[in-house]
C-alpha cells in the first residue's frame, strides 16, 4: 500500500471521530475582537492544548502573551539531522453577525447539502485541524515523523495579532525553523490546488465624528447643527477620486510594480464574469486601470467595513446623532509601511472634515504584506504533495488577503513561508454561513502528511 | 381668589396625585415606530381613555384606526352656543436609544436636579397631560367648563400619523370646532412663552445598497466587489453643494421666500453664539445664506438621520458588506409638495449611484408644513394667558420641527391652528435624558386653563 493509500485508510476508519472532534472545536465561541467572549477563547486555547497532547503524540503547551494566549506543540523526534517545520494557524475566529442571516447556529457546526455550517469551519479551525490530524495519524499509525514538527495556534489572527505579535523576539528560540506553513489560504479553484506566495498586509482604524455631545431632534436643530452623518460621508467620498485611486497623501509611494518576469511567475487567470455570476455581483470597484487580480493582490485597498450613526432600526428616528463611527481598512502591497499609512490616512481624515466637527480616530495597528521564494524547498514539496493527492497540477499564487503575522515571523524567524489551503472564496468566511467540507477537509489532511514526507 | 389662584391651589393641593399619574403614563413603553411595542401602545391607549372618563369628566372612547388607535374624549357642556376647542397631543413616543446613553430607566421616570427625565417627559406626554389636568381642575373644583372641549390625541405622531391621516375625513364631524389648540411645542425661551403659528413638513425615506446579496471578506474581495459603504458615502455626499443648498431637482422650486411684512410678525431673534455654546456644537449646517432662525424654520432641509452597514461594533471586522443603509429626512416648508420631493429624492438616489449597486427606497410618506395666523380668535386668547401665567410678553414663532398630522387638520377640519407648550430645546427630546419638569407642567396646566377662560 502507498502511503497516500495508508492515510487515506487512516481516515476513513476515523472518520466520524475526526469529524466529532473538529464540530467540538467549531462550538467554542472564540470571538477574539470581542472581549465578551474572552472567557471561551481561554477555554478553546485550553481543550485544543490538551486534545494535541492526547492525541497527536506532541508535546503541547499554552503560552501566556499581552493578548490571547498561543497554544503551541512540538514534536522533535525526527532529530537535529532533520528539517524542522513550523506550522501557523490560529483558534480564533471573526464574530458571526449579523447572526439573523445564519441559517443555523453559527456555534452549532450542521451538516447541510455536503457542507458543514459554523463560524470558523473553514477560517482557521477547519485548515489547523486537518494539519493536526496529520500528525495524529502519523501517531496512531505508529510511523515516525520524518520531519521535526512545530505548531504555532495563536489567538488573535482575527484581531491584528497583537500578542504573538509583541513575544516573537522572545519565542525566537522556540518556533525556529527550516520553515513556515502557513495553512488558512484558498486553493486556485474547486478542483485545482494553489499554494500561496504572498498576501497583502493591512491597517485599521476607527473613525468616529462628533457633533453635539448629545443626539438632536433632528426639527428643532435640522438647519443649524451639522450633522456626523453629512460630515462623515462628504468626508470619506473624498477618499477616491474617479477612477478609484485613493487620494491619501503617499498612498501608493512605495507600491513597486511587477515586472514581466516576476508576474510570470504566478497564475493572475481569473475569469470576471464568472466572478460575477458566483458572488451576484455587478459592480466592480478598486483601479479602473487595474485587471481584477492585479487589483486583487498586487494593488493596495481601502474599505468602509462599517458605518454606524444615528437610528437605523426598524421605522424612523428624527434624530441628528451626536456621533457617527466608520471602520476602515487598507490593505497594503509589499514595501508598503503600515505606520506611515495610517499617520497619513489619519492626516487625511483631519484635513478633509468640516470645521468644527470633532474627529477622533483610533488605530488597531497593521502589518506589511509578505512575498516568499516560488521556489523554496518548502514551496516544492507542498506543491508536489498537492498535485499528488489531487490529480490537478499544483498553481503558485498571491493572496488578497491578509495573515497580519506573517511578515513579522518571515522577519524575526528568518525563515522561507508557504501559504497553503483547500479554501475557497465562495466558503463565506467572515460572512454568514461560513462552510467547509469533509471532502476538502481530507484532501488538506493528505496534504499535509505527504509534505512532511517530501521534506 | 383670582381664577388662576383657584387653579394654582388646586395645583399645589393635588401635586402629588397628578406628578403620580403623569409617571404611570410615562411607563408605558408606547413606541410606535417599532411593531415590537404593538401591545404596550394597546395598554397605553385603553388606560389613558379610562384615566380621562375616570379623572376629568369627559366623555372618552378609543376609535380604532388603520394604525394604532386614537384616545378621543369630549365635554360638550358649555353648549351650542359656546366655542368649541379641538385639543390635539399623542401619547406614542420616540424610541429610546440609544438606551446606554440613559442615567436612568426611560421608561422608570426619575427625578434628578429638578427635573423629570423619561422617555416622553415632554414630547409629548408631559404636555398633553397638564392639558389634561386643566379640564381636571374644572371638574373637581366643580366649575362649569366655558368653552366645549375636545381632545384627539393619537398614537403616531411619531411615525407619521399615518392611521389618523386616514381616518381624517370619517372623523370631520366628530372633531368639528372652532379652533384647534396643538400643545406640542417650545416656548420661547425658559422665562419667556411663545406660541407656534407654523411648523415644518417632512418626508422620510430609507435608501438600501446592495452589492452582493452575502457579506464579503474584504481580503479576498478587496479591489474587486464595490463595497456598498463606499457606494453610499459617494451618493450621498452628492446630496449638497459646497453651499449647504440640495441638490434634488426642483428640491427648491416651491419655496416661497417670505416679504419684510410677514417676516415682521414673528420673532426670529436667536442668538447664534449661545446656541452653539448650549449644545457645544462648533460645525453649523443648513444653506449658507441664511441665518440660524431662518435656516431651521423657513428653509427646507435634509438629514441622514441613520447610517448603518457592515460591522461597526467593538473591535474590527474585515468585511464587505453585503448592504448598507440610510434613513432619510427632509424637513419642508409651506408650498413645497411631500410627494413631489420624495419622487424627486427617490430620482436623485436612482442616478447618482454607482453603476451596477443596487438601489431600494422605502417612503414612509410626508405631510406638508403648515402656517396659521397671527391674530386668530384662539393665537390672541393663548397668547395672553401665557402672558399672564409667566408675566412675560408672549412671542409669536415658527418651529423648526413637524406635526405631520396638522396641515392635514387644517385642510378637512377648516380651523385655526395654534401652537403651544413649555417644551425647550434643551429638553432632549428624541435624546437620550428626555426630560421635563413640574415648574413648567404647572405654567403649562395654568395657561390651558386660563385659554379656556379667555376664549
Amino acid at each position: 500500500m502507498s502511503s497516500q493509500n495508508v492515510l487515506q485508510t487512516w481516515f476513513s476508519q476515523n472518520f466520524k471521530i475526526v469529524q466529532d472532534d473538529y464540530f467540538h472545536f467549531l462550538r467554542f465561541k472564540s470571538i477574539s475582537t470581542d472581549a465578551a467572549f474572552k472567557k471561551e477563547m481561554q477555554s478553546c486555547a485550553l481543550w485544543l492544548k490538551d486534545y494535541i497532547a492526547q492525541k497527536t503524540g506532541m508535546k503541547s503547551e499554552l503560552i501566556e502573551t499581552k493578548g490571547a494566549p498561543l497554544v503551541y506543540a512540538e514534536n522533535l523526534t525526527a532529530g537535529s539531522n532533520a528539517p524542522t517545520l513550523l506550522i501557523y494557524g490560529h483558534y480564533d475566529v471573526q464574530p458571526a453577525d449579523p447572526i439573523d442571516l445564519w441559517e443555523n447556529d453559527p456555534f452549532e457546526p450542521t451538516l447541510r447539502n455536503g457542507n458543514i455550517y459554523a463560524r470558523g469551519a473553514a477560517d482557521n479551525k477547519g485548515q489547523i485541524f486537518y494539519s493536526l490530524m496529520a500528525i495524529r495519524s502519523f501517531h496512531e499509525l505508529g510511523i515516525k515523523l520524518p520531519v521535526n514538527v512545530k505548531f504555532c495556534i495563536e489567538g488573535e489572527e482575527e484581531s491584528g495579532s497583537h500578542g504573538l505579535s509583541l513575544s516573537l523576539p522572545d519565542l525566537k528560540e522556540k518556533l525556529k525553523g527550516d520553515a513556515l506553513l502557513v495553512v488558512d489560504f484558498d486553493g486556485f479553484d474547486k478542483e485545482t490546488p494553489g499554494i500561496s506566495l504572498g498576501a497583502r498586509g493591512i491597517v485599521a482604524l476607527e473613525l468616529t465624528l462628533t457633533g453635539s455631545p448629545t443626539d438632536l431632534h433632528s426639527g428643532v436643530h435640522g438647519g443649524m447643527a451639522y450633522n456626523p452623518n453629512r460630515a462623515m460621508v462628504q468626508l470619506l467620498s473624498k477618499l477616491w477620486d474617479d477612477k478609484g485611486r485613493i487620494q491619501v497623501k503617499g498612498f501608493y509611494d512605495d507600491v513597486v510594480v511587477m515586472n514581466e518576469e516576476e508576474r510570470g511567475q504566478f497564475s493572475f487567470a481569473f475569469d470576471e464574469k464568472s466572478y460575477s455570476k458566483t458572488f451576484d455581483i455587478d459592480a466592480i470597484g478598486g483601479e479602473n486601470d487595474f485587471s481584477l487580480a492585479e487589483k486583487n493582490t498586487v494593488r493596495p485597498t481601502l474599505e468602509i467595513n462599517g458605518l454606524s450613526g444615528g437610528y437605523a432600526g426598524m421605522g424612523f428616528k428624527t434624530v441628528i446623532p451626536a456621533h457617527t463611527i466608520a471602520k476602515l481598512s487598507c490593505r497594503l502591497v509589499p514595501h508598503q509601511d503600515p505606520e506611515k499609512i495610517i499617520k497619513n490616512l489619519t492626516a487625511f481624515l483631519n484635513e478633509n472634515v468640516v470645521d468644527g466637527m470633532k474627529v477622533q480616530v483610533v488605530s488597531f495597528g497593521g502589518e506589511k504584506a509578505f512575498r516568499s521564494s516560488t521556489s523554496s524547498k518548502l514551496a516544492t514539496a507542498v506543491a508536489k504533495a498537492a498535485t499528488e493527492v489531487t490529480g490537478k497540477n499544483c498553481k503558485k499564487m498571491l493572496c488578497g488577503g491578509s495573515i497580519p503575522i506573517i511578515s513579522s515571523m518571515m522577519e524575526i524567524l528568518s525563515m522561507d513561508v508557504v501559504g497553503m489551503g483547500y479554501g475557497l472564496p465562495t466558503d463565506d468566511i467572515h460572512a454568514p454561513n461560513e462552510h467547509f467540507d469533509m471532502n476538502r477537509f481530507e484532501k488538506g489532511f493528505l496534504t499535509v502528511a505527504r509534505t512532511l514526507e517530501l521534506l
